[in-house]
């Protein structure tokens, strides 16, 4: 007797319904991207252990899953070896591939590898899996999907405001509204530079994140424990107090950061995307926030983060400018900027909210009753006419119980069905049924299929 | 200096040409399938591997790509085993988990696993990557994608008929003119019954299928030289030489196999098929051809393959039905019938044919030169409005020389340009380029987006 099959721990089936939900989003971020003149690409899952390792710090490492060679994987390894049981230092001779970890990084290989054969600025999105051998939890899985776009090889702003643009445009369409959060690293850069601790920045982002929560008196108690000094401390108190519009904001830091020219040059992107927002149709608000820190090593301008204004989540989006991502494979001065929409945290909300389509875009529209033999076969005409129309039908394949068969199209949601019997076949007609009305129509086949057409 | 980046042999990058192209391939499959009712459904890459091993034959075994545990693979793990260095039986200690080698094992495990959920019959398709590690060579990788259907929980012969549909669908849709290759595991069964040498069916087959090649008098020596006696040989001479239509070949097959009750049902399969595709609007010819032989051990009756006529190339697309697949995994007596489109070979067959439509469905439209920051912010709103109009536009990031913007919309086959000076700005208008005729026209932006509406 065979065991109860499973799957890995981390990892998820996709059910027909599912899929429709994930299709939905994924074709809504897609459309928008195309919108914008972004073009697909896709990578191995495999990339080799020496493109992924050190990318992603060592906690990084150790997340990655790595494949083990086929046939002897054991050759060149010495006994002593063997025995050290150095489970990290032997994987790296076990293993030379592993699963890619994100879409960026393999991007990156991608644009150095086929330099030659891209014209520049090169608009790329992706929408692939990506593995983290994290420890499993609710919303954290071990296989889940990325959806990026990049735009590489331009450092103009206009990169950054289209990146905006088609945040919101694609939050618009799913119906979710957002807050999409702008910061910029040298305005972090200049704050460090000012207060004299260039290495503090991440304690002094999370201090100030904590003030809606712990208070003014308490995030000034943690900075002065993380070993900031009372002097910087009494420099950092309008930032941490910043409120207002975004052009408060950007005026109360430039009195600030007046003295460092990597603040001022922050401040200026930050005023010139606004800016050129304010001329733009956005339905979603787009707010200045100084806490917004992630990934501050990868980073070298605008960062930006999506909070779903209705629903208590972490950033469904995220990205921010890097210039010099293609740097690590060898092709320096190549600046660029993306974002990565978090489509699992979207299916999530979207879930929450009750947001999506009524409808299944690709579902079957007709189901044909299956009462015998004789019937089916005066059906499958009808069915290859519908379809070649473009409708979505089928026939049940057994001549099973009328409730078995109701069930199934029932299951299915499919709105209409084609009932056939004696009369039917003698009058060369076809009985169809609206499931939502129940109202009957006795049909010829070329009428069913016009049927079909007028909706 | 970093080195040069590459990938895992086997693997590949794909451009945004090709995914065009592949998503050309991958789109018309789908609305097929849709077509017939068919829904999607995704499973993980990371199986298990006691649901992988042992299904593939032992050289099956040896090509799936197994992943490393993570943490300390070591635990439990006795020094001798490891001096063992027994690669094949380590690997099982070290992995848990495997990449998926078909879509089909790990369909039977969905099914298994989600009984409850899935109302039967059970129409799914499925298109994902599948990896092997089978030596790379021309036209082989290590990671390719299966687009596979399959209907679970019906043996009635109208889902046999239903997969030859669409199978001669997606080939008319993609101008793909084959021959749709038709056997039956109960025919092969009867032969092997009536010659009474039941293990030499695989041996039969084989040398059958040289018959074009190396004639009558050297298949015969063949079959001798494989331990088949002359007697056996003798009663084999008309089905190694059967011809004529399929219901010639049929007929002669009836004759040989009469005392076969296994025989008889394969034949009455077939012929049941044959009888109700003559009815329905094929256009592929569909072809009795008794060397096919795939998949013996996995399929009980109908056996499909596709041939393309017009490029010398192996099996485009295949199956057949399977009556025990999910037995492995304690759900027995579910049959099953499936086909599996092989989509890289599809993919060089229209390369070799050029019958790639030549507009990408998903290309930018209309493409704004960038002639400067003022011109941009004059051109940035009329962006918007056409894409809100569904026109899939972009504007050049950057105020780069006029050469380098053109080579980038050439590059892109971007089939109209927008042009913003003083004079249009002054006006309020957009001069609108067709690339191909040569000829300008200056629009209002309202204009502009009607003229593409109209097309």
């Amino acid at each position: 007797m065979a065991t109860k099959p499973g799957i890995p721990k981390g990892t998820r089936d996709f059910s027909p319904e599912e899929m429709a939900k994930r299709n939905y989003i994924f074709d809504t971020i897609r459309q928008v991207f195309h919108l914008h003149g972004f073009r697909q690409i896709e990578t191995p899952a495999m990339e080799n252990l020496s493109t992924l390792m050190g990318k992603y710090g060592e906690e990084g490492d150790k997340l990655l899953f790595k494949i083990q060679n086929s046939g002897d994987y054991f050759a060149g390894i010495t006994d002593e070896e063997l025995l050290s049981r150095n489970a990290l230092r032997l994987a790296a001779k076990f293993c030379e591939k592993g699963l890619r970890y994100d879409l960026t990084v393999p991007f990156a290989r991608y644009v150095v590898m086929h330099r030659d054969e891209i014209s520049f600025p090169f608009k790329r999105y992706q929408i692939q899996p990506v593995w983290r051998a994290d420890r499993p939890q609710k919303g954290r899985y071990r296989e889940f999907y990325q959806c990026d776009a990049d735009i590489i090889g331009s450092d103009s702003l206009l990169n950054e405001v289209e990146l905006v643009q088609i945040i919101d445009a694609v939050f618009t369409r799913l119906g979710i509204r957002v807050a999409i959060k702008l910061n910029n690293r040298k305005i972090l850069a200049g704050i460090a530079e000012t207060i004299g601790e260039p290495d503090k920045i991440t304690d002094i982002t999370v201090a100030i994140d904590k003030l809606d929560k712990i208070g003014l008196e308490n995030v000034n108690a943690e900075l002065a424990s993380k070993g900031i000094s009372q002097e910087a401390i009494g420099t950092l108190q309008p930032i941490i107090q910043l409120s207002g519009s975004n052009t408060d904001k950007l005026s109360t830091l430039k009195g600030i950061l007046a003295a460092s020219e990597t603040g001022m040059k922050g401040i200026e992107e930050c005023e010139s995307i606004l800016r050129t927002l304010e001329s733009l149709p956005v339905r979603n608000e787009v707010e200045l926030d100084l806490t917004l820190a992630r990934g501050l090593n990868y980073y070298t301008g605008a960062i930006f983060e999506v909070k779903a204004l209705d629903v208590q989540i972490g950033s469904i989006t995220g990205g921010g400018r890097y210039d010099n991502l293609t740097g690590i494979f060898g092709l320096p001065n190549v600046s660029g900027v993306g974002i990565s929409f978090g489509a699992d945290r979207i299916f999530d909300v979207l879930n929450q909210l009750d947001l999506y389509p009524k409808e299944t875009p690709d579902g079957t529209q007709l189901f044909f009753v299956n009462f015998g033999e004789k019937e089916a076969h005066y059906a499958l005409p009808i069915l290859a006419a519908a379809r070649k129309a473009g409708i979505r039908t089928e026939l049940y394949p057994d001549a099973a119980k009328m409730k078995k068969q109701m069930a199934y199209a029932n299951s299915k949601q499919i709105p209409f069905v084609a009932l056939i019997g004696e009369d039917e076949m003698q009058e060369g007609k076809v009985t169809l049924k609206d499931m939502s009305t129940g109202v009957q129509q006795r049909l010829t086949p070329e009428e069913l299929i016009a049927s079909f057409q007028k909706q």
